[in-house]
């Protein structure tokens, strides 16, 4: 077992997460190989999204993610297989996504994500493809939340 | 520090507890022991519930975790002690549980599992006793939470 | 790579989060340095608290979370790097706090986690500044929420 890989592995996805939910857009191209595909089967967004090569997915996610949206990312219970340079892996995924303008919502939700990557001739895993199913999602009103309060945001309150 | 056995140990409980969720009831029993014990504190349930044997707590699974009953467990923050061809096990643990039949529910918890592993004849770690405590436990009434709605539920819409 | 040692960091970080949420107060004093600092960013208790020193820390913690407060910890997604006898980690953190008393809340938040550690003399790592930033957090009255029953409560139920 190569234990030093399958560290390396976990460490790039949740550096990968971490520039997700921090919005370190110009960081996070470097988890993604340049021909890395994205599936995103989230509901709320109308079916799922897919994005071929690591500027389509990067420009997605800057995009999709202005500071008007909070995202938190929670990737678990890793099961990854290695086959030489290359490995897939299974995360259970767990996320919060609270829109702060206009009606705000919330949307909570479950999924697995079926991941594969790839070891570059520098020697670094890069994600190849990372793509999701979900058990479930829903959304709620906060504005309709009795006593609701949003008493921290890191990006319209410093 | 035996790293492959604690890796082996912590993949173990992630593909269990995927069965679970994914209701994977014909794959989950070799990740159990013949004779294993689970015990679930469950107060929604009225009570611990105990079972023994690998039949026992698969089929109590499958009875209890039909379609219409979503589950996403996750158990974290692994303290694995190993003792030759057993273990021991501690996990943070925190689950939601969306039943969608009648008047829909929502139960979230919290609680640590202790459980204990064995690595049998063919090498390969099984649970030999899983349980957990809980911290907390609450239920809402999804139907009375203003502006819910469920957006995505791998068992009945696809 | 120090593969134990990342190992012994993590178990660590688990160990003093269970000891926070199981209220051990005796136990969790060896999980830090005798120097330690801890800086937590909680908007609810009006700002960030520092705290310099075990007896600081733990004196804390030990008056801020009586039975009536329970809390659930989850940090996750490590990325540690080993310097020596030094290590610095990030983790991603999502936490629930339920105050059962009086006007019955529940905090619920994320925020990325910041620490150093250090081995000592011993050879044992522990945790030498421990500090987050929020990315939200947020507060409801379950009092006012429809349907809501706390059906588990390790603290005051047994």
């Amino acid at each position: 077992m190569d234990i030093a890989a399958l560290e390396e592995i976990k460490r790039l996805k949740h550096r990968y997460l971490r520039c997700v939910d921090l919005k370190l857009w110009d960081e996070i191209g470097d988890a993604l190989t340049a021909d890395a595909t994205a599936e995103y089967g989230t509901a709320v967004r109308g079916g799922p999204v897919l994005r071929t090569g690591r500027d389509a997915i990067v420009g997605f996610l800057r995009e999709s993610l202005p500071p008007s949206i909070i995202t938190a990312h929670s990737a678990q219970q890793p099961e990854i297989h290695l086959d030489g340079d290359t490995a897939t892996g299974i995360w259970a995924f767990t996320d919060t996504v609270i829109a702060t303008e206009h009606d705000s919502t919330m949307v909570r939700g479950a999924a697995f994500y079926e991941d594969r990557y790839e070891r570059g001739a520098d020697g670094r895993w890069r994600i190849r493809h990372t793509g999701f199913t979900r058990t479930y999602e829903y959304v709620v009103r906060l504005g309709d939340l009795p006593g609701f309060q949003l008493t921290a945001d890191r990006w319209t309150r410093g």
